[in-house]
């Protein structure tokens, strides 16, 4: 049944319209075909957010509540937090053996990190390790391939070189896994810049759909277009690559792109089509989200269960581990 | 009942004169007042040989009947190996988390491992993170004591840092452990240095009467006493430093040490006093062990049942540990 595949996301809090055209949609496709282990990353957010842990578990169940909503689905996937399964830090701890400290202080991910978080301290030994982490992560269920965007593509190498050198020191027990690169269509939020919840300007699969219309209402569009009479370039409008993701009327969007170009539309009737086509997506994924806000007895099934199927791999590939490292039988 | 002690050693093989009197001795006497955890760090042994790790099994087999050997009693202590119990990965995560970098790097012994250990590379990511394990494992058991020798002190100091740092994050979870001081006695091999089992100068506990006889009748003495006629001095000899660790009578010692000083005994009959000394502290001790040797299962069980009361006790501080941080609920 295809490919092994595991992906994991931090527990930010909602996810938006960014998240679910980037990553959620196409890992909702996949699950139809392999053999998938979607992870919430508990451990990794733990890293940034050790001050305040306060956030994590609500952020937790919103991600989780997001990930059924979308469709990932709890019969087809393997959906589970990382923190449930206590191999993630005994995988952790062996891979820590043998990766030198240079492959970790030499990775530039660190570095720009270290730099660009200055309001928390991330000098930490946890820290340092998180590609290790990381590879544990992928590696503890044999995971063969990974969804990538071009961003992380050092860290799946670094997970390559992690498993490779393991591999040397103690036989043949992980597979090196590959990057799937799915191309991640831009999708700029309300103020244009990339959407993403630390600049505010997301729009959440979770929002009420009078919130995703101010939303949408109050974007900023081609600056050029001052007013109602000002020809616009669909080219230089955010709003207009949110169009790109979302409308699938090929013949509608040439006609609105060009009512853009004429002045023949005003902004606000091309984002209430826009408006038209996220809505056509969202609806079921937040009737979905509304069922599971009011049956949480089945969401904690669904985790429990889908620990519980983790950790039965999980252990497999640990027990395999220790062996091969030479402990004594437990 | 007095104390919740934690105590580790590395699975280095067979056990010396050095580890009972040091050690052993200490732990048998703690275990009958004491609720004491007593250890066997296979990951540490990891760290430093991981890039050959075939003899970690067998040195765990040979600590563990050594310490069966001297007395540890499964009924009153509880012995163990540490990667029978996952927690200590998982807490080892945990803690790395608020630990800083900075604490490592300048850890003296770090340093000093580092620059002494010249055949092996202990520049890896787990080996920077030795200090966080070793509070781990003794954190983990909520620890109150720790026996330590001088040279280990910076060690405690560092977890009672960590354990504090901890307890400031997220509530008061750990105690801070306190070093259970004992002094150690000087017990130096047949070649005059500390015994030790990379000088190749060691007694082993295991070794075989005529084999102990063998390397106490060649041992170093007074290198003034070269002939028989010759008088010695007893503070000049590490013989001597044998005779005050395992040599009982006083009044015994008194007449050796005055026929040393005027030649009135030789050599062989002072070594042959201390042999009988040694063996009569070994004697019981070599029949435990060869007990233990032949009853395989019985090790085996008593591995199991350390494992699982360890277990037991772990598994209660890390869903502590796992509330107090805020993770969801497993
Ligand atoms: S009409 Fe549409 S594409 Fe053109 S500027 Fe307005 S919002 Fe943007
Ligand atoms: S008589 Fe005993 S104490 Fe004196 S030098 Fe010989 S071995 Fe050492």
């Amino acid at each position: 049944m295809g490919k092994r595949i595991f992906s994991g996301m931090r527990p930010t809090g909602r996810l938006h319209l960014g998240h679910l055209a980037g990553a959620l949609t196409n890992w909702v496709k996949l699950q139809d075909d392999n053999e998938c282990f979607y992870c919430i990353v508990d451990w990794h957010a733990l890293m940034s957010d050790y001050a305040d842990s306060s956030k994590i578990k609500s952020n937790c169940k919103e991600v989780f509540l997001d990930w059924l909503a979308a469709g990932l689905d709890p019969e087809k996937a393997t959906i589970f937090i990382q923190s449930h399964v206590p191999y993630h830090t005994e995988l952790h701890l062996a891979l820590s053996m043998v990766t030198p400290l240079g492959w970790l202080e030499r990775n530039p991910t660190y570095k720009d990190q270290i730099l660009n978080i200055q309001n928390k301290d991330l000098s930490t030994y946890a820290f340092l390790g998180y590609p290790v982490l990381m590879a544990a992560d992928i590696l503890l269920y044999k995971g063969e391939a990974v969804p990538v965007g071009e961003d992380q593509t050092a860290h799946l190498e670094l997970t390559r070189e992690i498993a490779r050198r393991f591999n040397n020191f103690y036989g043949d027990i992980f597979p090196e896994p590959e990057g799937l690169f799915t191309e991640t269509p831009k999708v700029p939020g309300t103020d244009g810049r990339k959407m993403s919840k630390s600049y505010g300007n997301s729009i959440d699969i979770a929002d009420e759909p009078e919130v995703i219309w101010e939303k949408l209402r109050t974007m900023m569009t081609d600056p050029a277009r001052e007013r109602r009479k000002d020809p616009g370039d669909p080219a230089k409008c955010p709003v207009w690559d949110l169009h790109k993701v979302f409308n699938k009327n090929a013949a509608e969007k040439e006609s609105l792109a060009e009512g853009c170009r004429t002045a023949g539309i005003g902004c606000v009737e091309c984002k209430k089509s826009l408006y038209g086509h996220v809505m056509t997506l969202l609806e079921p994924i937040q009737q979905r989200r509304a069922y599971y806000e009011t049956h949480g007895d089945e969401v904690t099934d669904i985790l429990r269960e889908g620990a519980k199927v983790a950790k039965e791999v999980a252990a497999k590939t640990m027990s395999e581990v220790v062996e091969a490292i030479g402990f004594v039988e437990r």
